[in-house]
């Protein structure tokens, strides 16, 4: 960590010094006009693209800005293909100046692909979340990542408290049965329950997870979140939510978990073996944060013992889930892949966001503040 | 009509002029004491019986009643066995004093039936919902027929307010590609909406619907309902839900539709082809309510034309829905079996009314008010 302070600090004071374009330590953003060339990583949308005049966050939709873009000059690029090093990104790695991709089709820039990308200046993520990125060997090569905050949050919130919902009330044995041709009401409704009264917790309180709070407060259940920070007072008791600051002590108190954290150095495998068992037995667990945030072996293990009465949520790890991956084959579970912030709508905002800062890099302005993950060497402070 | 009236207002003044149980057209509700025969029709559990201690609407769990009215004297015979003639309800049919049953699987109270059973006076359903009973020949035949009104609408609120999201969010093709190995954000995308925005509304505003409306409040979405009655101005206020006098003129503004009316002369087939025609293209449906408010047929044709753009619901016609029956199979359904009102509180609720009612009848004192659906010849307003 000191090691990487210094290597910031001395960036910093090299850039101020020295603007100048041909040292490979230093890519000021908004310092050189001209022509760019902006690749983006999508998921391909094939015979679905045409279904929907709106269906702008894939392949095919390119977040509707390559006419704009094309028309000052720049070169836009969009791929799928992001694997491995004969891939169609690693191509456009050495000579990108821009490189957009979303979290639920990451393009993973590591370290070493930072190395070869000597043009690089900015790395947008098309949605919320960019742990996709070495976000230190980003803030050491002296690279701007930004995302597009606020875009989904309502998105992922509303999508959380369908999950709760599922695992609570038990809908997918149901509608199982339906397809099988089967009609058991036993077989669901021996661990179906209502929402109400049951204490649902949530680690981390940000914005989205302050949204799902304001959205569960009408089903009258018992609200506990932990966060760094307290709700503003003001929210709080307009929510009727209660602050718990020892994440540990809330666990056993809540029928339902809910994971609202970033993907951080600090909250990779915090849910291990040790603090699921730290759960109360039968708890319900919604994670749309990241997959590993969660050991991946425990949860498996959990939800086989029954620990874990059910999970749900649409973040894995890796993304995309290998076919053999545990979580598509445990029980009580209620998985999608990575969809909850690339609804319709939430794709309209975010491709607005990122055209609105590419906008402001061709001007050489600011982001809106809150957009920064990674500014001047200097991290956001969710991931620091 | 006129003949039931008729009817009606002849045993009306026979029961008030002779207060005797001789005659078979007099039942008087709590006029005779001693030893009753009580029969209770729910769904067997077999397996999953033993596996939470609260599963009481089930044969097994047979509402928790057992010892306590064995205990006064009573006969409580219960089963699941309830169609044709030679089933174990029939055999009971001629003796019998109380009927208790659910909607979960109905006893069917048909008018040959009641005709057969001369001793019953009580019809009590375990839940909320008598349409299983031919309420007109009940009444004609001076029976009280009772529902344990209130207990599960905070059950069926939250049902419908998970299915409104799973609809409106795609979740179904997400969650079948996961346990089928595979992995196409964009097969989900191209459809996945945020509900905030959207046009809600109701046919119906009842006590399931208010609760649902208000449920979706903090979704920043436009309410509408439709209702025999407006909203209480206050709480119309609070909720922020618009009243629409004509059901059809509502129809084409709604993004979601839900049902929370019940199944009446007036309702029954009341979504045929012409009404669902009314609708917008695309529409999504949720309906908890009754399966037979629906024309069967005209939601599959929309189905798979494409305007009803998903549905969703635990209500068939009839319970159990055969193996054959259509909406197994229609596109975009995310259909249970009826499940939504049989949550374990619910059981626990509906069980216990279903107690305090006996212990009134016992008694002969009055049930409370609002559970009431056929008193003295009289049908409840919203059977009229």
């Amino acid at each position: 960590m000191a090691m990487k302070q210094a290597a910031t600090a001395a960036i910093r004071a090299f850039s101020s010094s020295v603007p100048s374009q041909s040292s490979p330590l230093v890519r000021h953003l908004h310092a050189s006009a001209g022509s760019k060339k902006i690749v983006g990583v999508f998921y391909k949308a094939n015979e679905y693209a045409a279904m929907n005049p709106n269906f702008l966050g894939c392949v095919e939709g390119s977040l509707g800005i390559r006419e704009w873009l094309e028309s000052q000059g720049h070169q836009y690029i969009v791929t799928d293909d992001k694997e491995g090093l004969n891939c169609e990104l690693e191509k456009h790695i050495p000579d990108l100046h821009v490189l957009i991709t979303t979290p639920f089709h990451p393009a993973y820039v590591t370290a070493e692909r930072i190395k070869k990308a000597k043009n690089l200046q900015l790395l947008l993520t098309a949605g919320i979340g960019s742990d996709h990125v070495d976000l230190n060997a980003a803030a050491a090569a002296g690279l701007t990542v930004a995302e597009v905050t606020g875009s989904n949050v309502v998105s992922v919130a509303e999508d959380e408290l369908m999950r709760i919902l599922i695992l609570v009330r038990n809908f997918l044995p149901g509608h199982h049965q339906v397809i099988k041709g089967e009609w058991n009401v036993a077989g669901i409704a021996h661990r179906a329950y209502d929402l109400e009264g049951k204490t649902i917790g949530t680690v981390g309180a940000g914005r989205i997870g302050k949204l799902l709070l304001q959205r569960l407060k009408p089903f009258n259940c018992k609200l506990l979140y932990h966060d760094r920070l307290k709700i503003d007072p003001e929210l709080e008791k307009q929510i009727g939510a209660k602050f718990e600051e020892d994440m540990d002590a809330m666990l056993p108190k809540c029928d339902v978990l809910v994971i609202n954290t970033p993907l951080t150095d600090k909250t990779r495998g915090l849910f291990n073996k040790e603090r699921i068992a730290k759960c109360k037995k039968g708890v319900l667990i919604v994670n749309n944060a990241r997959g590993a945030i969660m050991d991946t072996q425990a949860v498996v293990d959990a939800c086989n013992s029954g620990h874990i009465g059910g999970y749900s949520g649409d973040v894995w790890n890796p993304q995309p889930a290998p076919k053999d991956h545990p979580w598509r084959y445990m029980p009580n579970q209620a998985m999608t892949p990575h969809i909850s912030g690339t609804t319709i709508d939430a794709q309209l905002r975010y491709a607005a966001g990122v055209k609105d800062m590419l906008d402001r890099y061709f001007k050489g302005q600011d982001f809106p503040a809150q957009n920064y993950i990674v500014k001047e060497g200097e991290l956001a402070p969710q991931y620091r």
